[in-house]
Parts: structure tokens; C-alpha cells; sequence
């Protein structure tokens, strides 16, 4: 068999002096942190589509990247050959986990009959992968963006019959899902939004993306997948707008529908900045709504308005974020998946190799110094303090319904009432977070 | 009694070749379309913050206007003088409404006894005053922003007292509201979020907050307040966070505490650009979740990110408002309030006046072309064609829960189903606004 | 010959109550305003690379359009179908000019003597049809960013090669478009930035910058090509920031080359938004500082970070750029090229036509609103008495140099100088352009 | 004398594992990094305005903190009082420079005989207070934007003789900082800029700049200050539109009137940001074009849209900062002054010792890393390979103008030139910057 990544037989921990590029500096698979090891906390995917699919190309140039996994003689052969170096590269890597379309990973042919038969036959060669390798599935997934005949909406378009097109491909990737033990089930809505107000029902895209939602968690119940259905927020690109905008938007949307009990988000750094919040607000936000379920980890750049979908590479974020995962209880099905590519310049293989162990090294970084967060319980106490008033006599009036807005009133002025100012000590909360980073 | 404003008797309508810049070019309040003269349609509002209370002073400078209501020997004094100085003001300009915050209209005093005190001699003075003047209320709010108390939230305070200092306010403003015949009470919550999440339980705010709107819910049926009970979402602004962040966020709040029936919107133009959407966006998804209340007329500088509070002057942006409001029956209790400030350097008084009138007239001129949008039903039958689909068999099905989502695939399957694209036609529809707003 | 466009033979103005799609509303090539036509004034162009080139792809999607002359047996046929194709258009449009890269006329070849070659063939053949059609060429222009080569630049790239290849490129193009009459020649730098400034010499990549200008001058003057030499800014995208970040930008960066009389800039509408400037800012800077050429008409989202190039159709925003322009006396060289492209779901060649229709009444009737703002000078009134001051003696003292730091303070001290503020009348202006604009 | 701070005598190092809140962590005055103390390469200041000007208010709130300072009988006591306790702050701090504006240290008067009495005695004050503790004046400035007289320009006002009054504040704080030995002036023009092109002339505006930064370095020649003359870019607030936007701006202005000599820049993160850059991209910009001066240390919030001017806490943003710094030589005249304030909840005066420790932390902590990446010159190796083809031949005659277009086209045509591509290798590059940094 081709080997496509010949320049490293397996990337190893060699510790933070290593001067050797394919190494790890900081993730140690098996180091223990708080009762778990590394690779159980952190849970990293790659992804199928950057690595194997993507070719470098951007709104103003033409492919860069030359893989050798992309030649072959017609599209089946070039689709188990991006599957073997896929698989090769993910173990070489030692991630756990990957991630997929369907048609990242078959051709998507010229009707429904040949998509099936297509991917049909590469589920089967994935599940070979698998078996051969002992990698796991985080999440599969059905592209209904890239295609033309989506490109006015899969669930929310005009015409029912795009509607059941998308859903012949979720069926059938949801099914594939299952069948290679997939850990989730993520939807993203890359065309479920608009281009102009002007040719757009909205309440009619909202009924319609309302029920593929509610089909799909019908259809997970009745096949017995146990894995979490995820929306991934997003909210513009390449849509004007996207419904599904962010955590918040998409909480809403699920009250509406009945489902938040039933889906979770899958919650992507640069998603969020795009949506004008930071990671950590989308995260800490998933989290006090009871919907967090995955991490696409990766970063934005802050000065530009479009997805670069970057490695991570800030400890000093995901150190908030791996603090806020971990006051939440860890991951449970979800993970990392990085949802990243390499520069359009960076066009050697081995640069894949080089961002993921650097976004895996930042990420360990960040573990071990929120893992120190939480056994220093000082920000829990903090916060603990400031909102103890809450537990008070009036609070939990006030909270439990005991008091209406006259007898809070009444109660506010016979007790004259004048609360003082207590300093929210902002300055003082970000040292003791910089401290725990860099000592 | 001191005239204020003595460059014009009265704001009258003289049509659009008229020179006066104290005259109306475009608003003609008596003019009727479709069935209802503009200033049924319209509704306007002034308020009372930014004309009576604001100075001028920003950021990086201090106050600029020098205005005689402001002046006075003692706060009580000062209080009735802004009050004369708005009503006539109202009165020449020709809005049929104002808006106020218990805080502009009266002294806040230095303990609750005294708010109450300073307030009720207030709203006893506003009441006299709207007899005499036929002025109405369109709606009234507290502060619970602006006092150094609600430095970290109101409702969503650490300190319950603060809540309770909050609630009260509520409680006299909304009780002033109905005894106005105000249409609608407001809440914003200006410090409603966070600075930092480090210090901060996302869930115990949304609980407290959560908590208010169900008190303010509660209150207004009890008294028997008919208006309508707004909330005004914002983004950030002071804060870097606030929870009603936009509409969509607000919708999925309301559905959480089960108050989607009871309370609604009250969209600014200015809030939605810096949530990230078009103004129009809001009023849709409003309008389409069925949460449409009111406007705050003003518009954002598209390369500012703070909150300018500028007149609209856009009437190819307020044309498609209008259309919006008109598709969806028009306003019912809600109206058009002018939250807007003359610029810092126009420090005359008189800048008040063309401020105004140049928001009245493109909100006129907008009007006049949103009807014609409407009696011309090209969009509308454009938009039904475009989706017709969804009325057929297929469509049903799929609406109507009569398929899973195997059933779907196999439907796709049998039928070949392989959808062609048709043009989503922007341009032309672009076109066609045009030539409205400009024929 | 294959006929591309069939609906309609000549797209000619039918007024503002005309409902045929494929007809000028407002644009009436031959009205005289201002002692001009509409044409004389408007200097329309059609540019070649989005609607003869584009295919209606995005960094999410597969092409959408379905355009019949990319359909061919060989790159040169399908050139020759593309010129076809672009030559019929331009013709029934209506619109004076095109405008082109020389790799969206020709096919770049293997190597540079194939690309001159075809370039070659394919100039004669744009000959031959500007004879056909009586067309003419507004700015020709070469790609240096779409081929991987320039990936990291073209001449600011690391390797002197690729500078040789692009200054080919350029030497090329810069003589065809002297060949076929070009009015100006046009340098956009797509790759002339960088991505990290970890593998980046800045002052490297300028000194190179700065030599590929001198030497475009130096070799215009060699040739006796009469066209002005533009630039034309760009913030980011594709790179993370480019070297012609905005007019301003590119100011300096002339000074520093002494280049700043013998190159001006070439402002799109959204480069200038994405650099956090207006529109109007943009070519009033241009023009304060003697550097304004010409104009890439289109627009960009409010709420997009990135470039969509979508026709311009305010017409509130235009009418102050020919309020610019007329002020400044109007095009020289330069004049309005569509730098616009339909939207992806605008699939049919109609939308071709109706994308430009909608530009190019928009721009007239911005030309018509902003001759009637020259006409009526209160603008330019209220500007001249704004600044009178500096006419007096003080004011000429101060700038002519006449006196010192130290004796202006003198001064200010004698004569207890204490400049009362007026008000900057902000409103009332704004007020005066909408009359004009809705009158 | 009143003691203004006493929950602490002296901040001092402790060290990484210390929990004493008022101590360094990482900044150890007198360590010494490549060959020069801590204190010699980070030349901190601390500034006037924020720390004892400020008050806490922002647009939508009043002031929140209540200092003891701002307490007095009159002007000029208060003025004497905050004098003590900035300079008790910065001796217990231990910066060894401090920054301040004429109008933050000696109240303005109503006119210009009390303005200059006022601050005549002030500055005698502060001389004394210099000498009583040893600290240093790293820049003085005049304020010209937050009195009334100034909302629409200082320099650039429609009035000459507001350009005269500010003049004269320029003329005062020159001398001043002369005598207090000051090392640099700092010109930041808060109001150079409009609000609306409506009533603006842009090159007169930018004529009556140019001679006012003019008249300044004639002026300091003449009274032989040996200090570097500074502007401080920002892009817009409290203005639209701010005429020194960005350093490559200022760049094109200083050439404009032949100052890029005399005049160099003040950095600060915050504006960087606004501008839409990175704030690396600000410093290395403006060392690649010879005008880098000093630093404003703070940082922004990526999702806000004004300047929050917090404390800088990022190593990761802060170590390619002083990487900049110390490649370019270190620091000459200017150094690091933190225009950064604390939260408008971080109300207690400890707020401000701990804001400013852990900004000097995380300053020295970015030396530290620095330094390392200096020591082990992989990144200058890096780019000088990547770069080194223009030193050969043909990089050599195309800069040193040996050849012109059409040789390098000849030239490029013969050699068959076909440059292959290399990888950019951005992220390895950041993975050693991230192993710097985290080992």
C-alpha cells in the first residue's frame, strides 16, 4: 500500500525541549490529570474533509496543494485512496477519533442511486479502516452545502423536493453512523439561512428546518442510536444568514420544536467570534443552557470577517475552555475535533502533521492548566461568595416565587434598602488566571 | 411660562419643495394610505432622555449643549422646567407621543423613599400636562442602568437588594405607566450581562432575570395594564455581554420562562447593526416568531461599534421597515420612537427640531413607498410562487408529519427525485424595490 | 455566430413606469446634465471576470452557473466563445467599456511562452471585436494571485522568479492594453500582503513593491502610453492584510517611491467598507489628495466580512459619490466599472442583464441628485462659510508660516481668545441631501 | 499627608508561587536579559488619567468610584491632592516613568491667563514631587479634545482661533515637559477628524494639521528639547473618521509635510485593534518604516467595537511585541505607559495596583519569552532563507534598477523561468513560537 505521510513512522511525546517537528512538546496520551488520562479528557478527531478533501484553493486562487491521494483513475479508486491515507495519517497522528461527511468520503454521483451505492461501499471500507486501525468514529454527517441544487437551502429550501433530497442523505449517513459506532451526529446548515430578505419566507424555512429536526431525532429513537444529534452553530457564511446563528438562536429554536432535551450544539471557535461572541461565551453559554455537547477546536483570526478555520493555538483561551469543560464534568460523547486546515501556503503533507500536533499541544497545555484551575477551587470561591445573598431570606423569596413585584417593593422601602457597591475585581480575577498559566 | 423653543409656532407640513427647515417636507399627518392617515400609521414618539437630559458630553469630552430647562435653583425645579420643555416641545414638533424613564422625568433622590416621592409629584405634573396638550404616553421604563447600584446588573445582580431596589423602580414605573394610559412599558436592561465571565453564574442571572419578566408579568395583570409589556434587546453596550442580545436570543428566553405570549419586542435600528444584522433581519424574525411589538427609530454608523443614536435618514433601509410592519398589519400598540440624539456639535436647540423632522419625513417617505410595495403585490407573489411547492403532495407530507424520515428517502429513491435550480432572481427583486422607492 | 443573450436585442431606457425587466428606468445614455450626457458623465464598464469567467462557486459550494461559453473543445475555442460571449453582452447592455485581466481573455498556459502566445491571439481578437462593436477598453490589467505561484505574492514575493513572472505578466498586459486603446492600466495586488508576520520581511516585501511600481511608470513612459497608472486598495482578503490597505495607505506608500504624481487609485465601494471606511470616505480622500482615478462600482453587506461585490443599488450612497466626483470636475481617465457579480442563486444569463440595469440606474439616478446638489450650491455654501475664518488674518498668519508656536500663543494670550462653539448643523444637512435626493 | 494607598508600602517581587495579590510575579526590576535590567528594557509608565482623573462613568452610567483625591475645597487643592497620590501610586508601584495631560494635572481655568497660571504651578509641583521620589516623566501631552471648544477639531477646527487655543495648551505642555525632563511629546488629536464629510473640507483640514505638527518641531528645535515628538494613531472615537488613523496613515502625512524625520509614533494595542489590525502589525509597520516610538500598553476586546483600554494580560499577544522591540534594538526614547484602565466595577483603589501588576507581569513575562526567541534566532533564520534569493542575481538587478519591465520580461522569457512553490510553513512557525512560550 501507498504511503502518503513517509516522514514519521508515529508522532510520540518527547516533552517540551524536543527540537523534533513531528513530536509532541505537551500532549502525553496517557498522562494522568485529574482521575483520567489525557487522551480520555481531550478526546481529539481529525477530520476527513480538510485533510483529504480540501485542495487549497480560496475566492481568489486556484488549488495549491498537490496530493497524491487525489490521483487515480476514476472516483472510487481516488476514494479508497484518500481513505487509506486518511486512516494512515489519523494513526500516525494517534488521534482517537475522526470525523466525516458522506461525501467527503464517497463520490457523491450524478442521482440518489449511485450516492448510496457509492457510499454504501466506502462505509464498508471505513468500517475495514476501522477495524484494522482501532479508530474511532466522533460524528459522521451528510453535506447538503456543497452542491448546486442546495444552494437556496437543504431543509429550507423552496422546493420540497431539495427537502427530500437532503434527507435521503441524512438517512442514509445517520445509518452509516451508527453502523461504524459513531460517538454523535452533527448537523450543519451551511445553506439553511438566507441571501436576501426579499425572496424569503421565514417563518415557512423555520417550519421546514423544524422538522427535518424532529425527523432526524425520530428516526436516531427508532434505529437505537445512542449517540448525541448536535447542531453546529454558525452564523453567516456562506449565507447572509444562517438560522442557526448561535448557541442562543439555536436554545430558542429548540424550545420551539420540542428538542432541547433531544440536541445538543457542537460548538466551533470561530463560528462563535463570527457571531461577534468569544469561544468561551458560546461554550460557558452552551453549558447554562444544558446543550453543550462537542468542540470543532480551532481559532479565527480577529481581523478577518470570514472563516479561516486556523489550528488553535492560544493556551490562554482554551485554558478557559478546557476550565469551563471540566467544571461541566468532562466530556461525554462529545470531543476536539479539529475543524482546522493549513494555510493555502503551507502545501507539504507534512504541514497537516505539523498543525494538528501544535492545535494538540496547545490543547494539553490548556487541560493541565485548567485541571489546576479547578483544584484551586479560588474562581469557584469567588463566585460562590459573590452571588451568596441569593441564599438569603430575600433571594430565595424572590427566587421562589414567594414574593410578588408590590411585596417586593413593599419590602424594599419599609427596609430602606440601599445596597452598596462591592468591586467586581476584574483586574485582580485575570491575574490569578495568568498566574495559573504561566507558573 | 418660558418658552424653550421660539424659532417655530408649529412644525407644519409644506411639501417638498418647501425651504423652511422647521417644515415638514414629506410627512403630512392627515394624508391617508391604505385606509389610515400617516400618523395613525406612524405613530411617533419623542423622548424624553436624549432631548431633555442628555448634554453632549462623550467619552473623550465633556458636555456641550447649554440648555435653560437644565438650570434651576433646585432639582424638583429643574424636573418641571425639562417637563415644560418637553411638552411643548411634542406639541410643536406634532408627535402624538413620548416616552420617558422614571429617572428623566424626576429626581432619583437618595433613598427609595424619596424616588417615590420626587416621581409621584412628577407623573401628577406629566398627567396635567398631557391633559393639556392631548399628548399620549407610548410607553414608559425605569432606569435600572444608569446609578452606580446596578453596576453589575439589576435583576440579574449578585445582590438580591439591588434586584429588590430594581423591582421597585418597576413597580412605580410601570404603576405611572398605566395611570398615563401609556400603551406599552419597556424593559431594558442596560446592565443585564456580564464584563467578564470569571466572576459571573450565567445561570443563577438568567434564573433572577428570568424571575423579573414573570413578576412584570404578573404585576401588569394584577393592576390590569392593557399595554403591551417590550423587551429591548441590545448586544452589548455598556456591557460586553447582555442576555437579550438580539431578537432571537430574546425569543428563546421568553419560551424557556413561558412568556412568549406575553411579551415582546421593541427592535432598534442601532441595536441590530451591532448585533450583526440588517434592521430589517430583527423586524422579520420578530414578525415571524410572533414577537413583534414596537420600534426605536434611529439608525448606527455602519463603521462605528458603539451605539450613535442617529436619526433614520435612510429611506431605501426604513422603505423595507415599513413594508415589514405593513405586511404584518401594522403596528397595534406599538409605534415609532425616536431613541436618537442630535450629534454633540449640533448644540442648538433648533438641531432638536430638524433631528426630528428629517426622521419624520423619511419615515413619511418610506411609508408612502412601502404601500405601494404592498398594493403592487409583485414581492408578495414572487415569494408565494417561489415556495408553492410545499403545497403539494410531497410538501405536505413532509409538513404534516405523515413521513418519517425513511419514508422520505425511500419516497427520494422511488422518484429519482433530482431537483433543478431555478434562479433565487435577487437582482431583480433589488430592482424592483428601487424602481418603487424611486418612481 | 452562437447568440448568448437572446432575450432581448438592445437594452434601452423606457422611463420610470416601464415594467419590462430588460429596459433602463433612469439611465438615458444621452441626457444631457450639466452641459454632459448621462454616458459622458458615467463612463460605464462591464468588466469580463465575473460574468464570463465566474462560475458561481463559493468556499462552501460548487459552481452553479451553467454558462454555454465554458463550454468548448479547447481553451483556445472557449476563449474565443468567452470574447463572443463578452462582446455581445457589453454591446446590448450598452455600457461604453470593458475592462479585463489578461488571464480572463486568454489561457495561462504552461509556461510564459505559451501565455504570450495565447494573450497574443486573443489581443488581436479583442481588436477585431472593438472594431466590430465600437467598444472601448476603460483598464486592461494582468492576475498575479490566482495561479499558485503567487501564492505568497507576486512582487513582494520571497523568490525574485516569481516577481519575473508577474513583471512578464504585466509587461504584457501593460502593451496590449496600450494596443487596444486603454485609458488607464490597473494594478491590484490580490496576493501583495501576507498571511504571518513570523515568515514575513515587511520592509523586503515594500522595497519590492516599490520597484514593480517604478518600474510600471518607467516602462508607461517608455511605451508613450497616455493612461493613467492605478492603483487599486484592498485591506485583506485573500491575505490577511495587504500592502494597499486603503487610499490613504497607498498614499504614503507613493511618497516614499516619488510615485504620487504618476499613479492614482482605483476605489471599489467594498474594499473601502472592508477597510472600515465609507465609501464616500474613500474617494473624498482620494481627491483631497489629488490620487482619485476611477471607480470600481459595487457594493458590499453591512453585516459580511468579506468582499461579495454585489451591484451597487443605493442610490442615497451614490449620490454623494458623483457629488464627489462632479465637485472634483468629473471622470479624466477613469470612469464607473462594475465590479459586481450576480449572486450564486442567480443562475440564469439574465441575471446578466438585470445586475447591470439595476447598477447602472442607480448610478444615474445618483448623477442626476448629485447635479442638482451642485446646481443648488448651499452644500458647498455652508462649507466655504464653515472655514471663512481661515481666510482672516489670524488664519492666514497660521498657515502661511507667518507665525511661530510661540507667537500664535502670544497671540491667543494678548487678544484673550476664548472661540465660541457653533453648532456643526449635521442634521440640517442631511436633512438638505434627502430633499434633494426625494424631491 | 494623607496616605492614599496603604494596603501596601512597596510593591515588590515575589516571585511565581507567591499569593500576595500587591506582589510581582514575574517582573523583577533589576534581573538582567540580555544585558540590560528588566527595568531598562520595559521603561513602564504609569499614566495620570485614568488612574486619577477617571471616575468610572461611561455612556450610560455615573460615576462609580469615589476617590479620596478628588475630594477638596477647591481646584487647585484637589489638583495638589491627586499630585500626592499619583505620585504616593507610582513610587509604591514602582514604574519609573509617569505620563500625564496638562488639563490632568492643573484644572483648566475658564480662560487662558488661569490656564496658564494653574498649570505654571502645578508643573512646579510636579518638578518637586520628581525630585522627592526620583520618578521621571516618560511624555507629557495637552489635552485638546474633551473641553467644548474643541468638538470639532483643535488643529483641525473650522476656527482659527480654537487652532490658536490649543496652540497655546501645545506651546505650555512643550515647555513643560521640557523642564520636567521629559523624554518624549505626544500628540493624540482626539477631535482631528469629522463627524460628517457634509460639512467638512479634508485638505484644509489636513493643511491646518500638517502646519500645527510643523509649528510643534520648529518649536521644540528652538527651546532644544531633546525628546522624540510622538503621534498617537487611532482610527475614529470619539470622531467618525480620525485623520490619524493607523501608521501607515501618519506615514503618508509626515512625508506630506517632510516630518517623517522628526516625528515617530505612539502604539496603542487598543487603537491597533480598532483600525483593524493586529497590534504586531502596528509595531512592525511602523519599524519597518522607521517611525516606531513607544507604546501604550493595553489591550482592546475583540468583540467590542471602542476602546475598553484594559490591561494588557496576554504573553502570547505580548511576547511578539517586545520580540519586535528588542530585534529592532530595544526601546530608545520611549517605552511602555499603560493607557489602561480598571473596570468601571473594580472600584477600589487596590483595583489599581492590581490592574497595573499584572500588566507589568505579563510585560515581563513577554521580555522573558522574547528574549528566548531572540537568543535562538530560528524565526530570523527562517526568514532570511526564505528571502534569499534576492540577494543573488537577479533579485539584485531587479532592485537596484539595473533592470527595467521589459528586461526582466526578456530575461524571464529566456530563462523559461517556472518558479515551483514552497511551503510557507506558518504553522510550525507557530508552534515554535507556542514552544517558546510554553517551555
Amino acid at each position: 500500500m501507498t504511503e502518503y505521510f513517509n516522514s514519521v513512522e508515529k508522532v510520540t511525546f518527547e516533552g517540551k525541549e524536543s527540537t523534533n517537528p513531528f513530536a509532541f512538546k505537551a500532549y502525553d496520551a496517557d498522562k494522568v490529570i485529574l482521575g483520567k488520562t489525557m487522551a480520555e479528557h481531550l478526546r481529539f478527531a481529525a477530520c476527513y474533509w480538510h485533510n483529504f478533501v480540501g485542495v487549497g484553493s480560496d475566492p481568489f486562487g486556484n488549488p495549491t496543494y498537490d496530493r497524491n491521494w487525489l490521483k487515480g483513475s476514476n472516483p472510487m479508486e481516488i476514494a479508497t485512496n484518500k481513505a487509506d491515507a486518511a486512516f494512515e495519517f489519523f494513526s500516525k497522528l494517534g488521534v482517537p477519533y475522526y470525523c466525516f461527511h458522506d461525501t467527503d468520503v464517497a463520490p457523491e454521483g450524478s442521482n440518489l442511486r449511485e450516492y448510496i451505492e457509492n457510499f454504501g461501499f466506502m462505509v464498508d471500507y471505513l468500517e475495514k479502516k476501522q477495524e484494522e486501525t482501532g479508530l474511532k468514529l466522533l460524528w459522521g454527517t451528510a453535506n447538503a452545502f456543497s452542491n448546486p441544487r442546495y444552494m437556496s437551502g437543504a431543509a429550507s429550501n423552496p422546493n420540497p423536493e431539495v427537502f427530500a433530497y437532503a434527507a435521503t442523505q441524512v438517512f442514509n449517513a445517520m445509518n452509516a453512523t451508527k453502523r461504524l459506532g459513531g460517538e454523535n451526529y452533527v448537523l450543519w446548515g451551511g445553506r439553511e439561512g438566507y441571501e436576501t430578505l426579499l425572496n424569503t419566507d421565514l417563518r415557512q424555512e423555520r417550519e421546514q428546518l423544524g422538522r427535518m429536526m424532529q425527523l432526524v431525532v425520530e428516526h436516531k429513537h427508532k434505529i437505537g442510536f445512542k449517540g448525541t444529534i448536535l447542531i453546529e452553530p454558525k452564523p453567516q457564511e456562506p449565507t447572509k444568514h444562517q438560522y442557526d446563528y448561535d448557541t442562543a438562536t439555536v436554545y430558542g429554536f429548540l424550545k420551539q420544536y420540542g428538542l432541547e432535551k433531544e440536541i445538543k450544539v457542537n460548538i466551533e471557535a470561530n463560528h462563535a467570534t463570527l457571531a461577534g461572541h468569544s469561544f468561551q461565551h458560546e461554550i460557558a453559554t452552551a453549558i447554562s443552557l444544558g446543550i453543550f455537547g462537542s468542540i470543532d477546536a480551532n481559532r479565527g483570526d480577529a481581523q478577518l470577517g470570514w472563516d479561516t478555520d486556523q489550528f488553535p493555538n492560544s493556551v490562554e483561551e482554551n485554558t478557559l475552555i478546557m476550565y469551563e469543560v471540566l467544571k461541566a464534568g468532562g466530556f461525554t460523547t462529545g470531543g476536539l475535533n479539529f475543524d482546522a486546515k493549513v494555510r493555502r501556503q503551507s502545501i507539504d503533507v507534512n504541514d497537516l502533521l505539523t498543525g494538528h500536533i501544535g492545535g494538540m499541544d496547545t490543547m494539553a497545555l490548556s487541560l493541565e492548566r485548567a485541571a489546576k484551575m479547578i483544584e484551586n477551587d479560588h474562581l469557584a470561591k469567588v463566585v460562590a461568595e459573590r452571588y451568596a445573598g441569593w441564599n438569603g431570606e430575600l433571594g430565595s423569596k424572590i427566587l421562589n416565587k414567594n414574593f410578588s413585584l408590590e411585596d417586593i417593593a413593599n419590602y424594599a422601602l419599609e427596609n430602606d434598602v440601599n445596597p452598596k457597591e462591592v468591586t467586581g475585581g476584574q483586574e485582580s480575577l485575570e491575574n490569578f488566571v495568568n498566574q495559573v498559566i504561566y507558573s
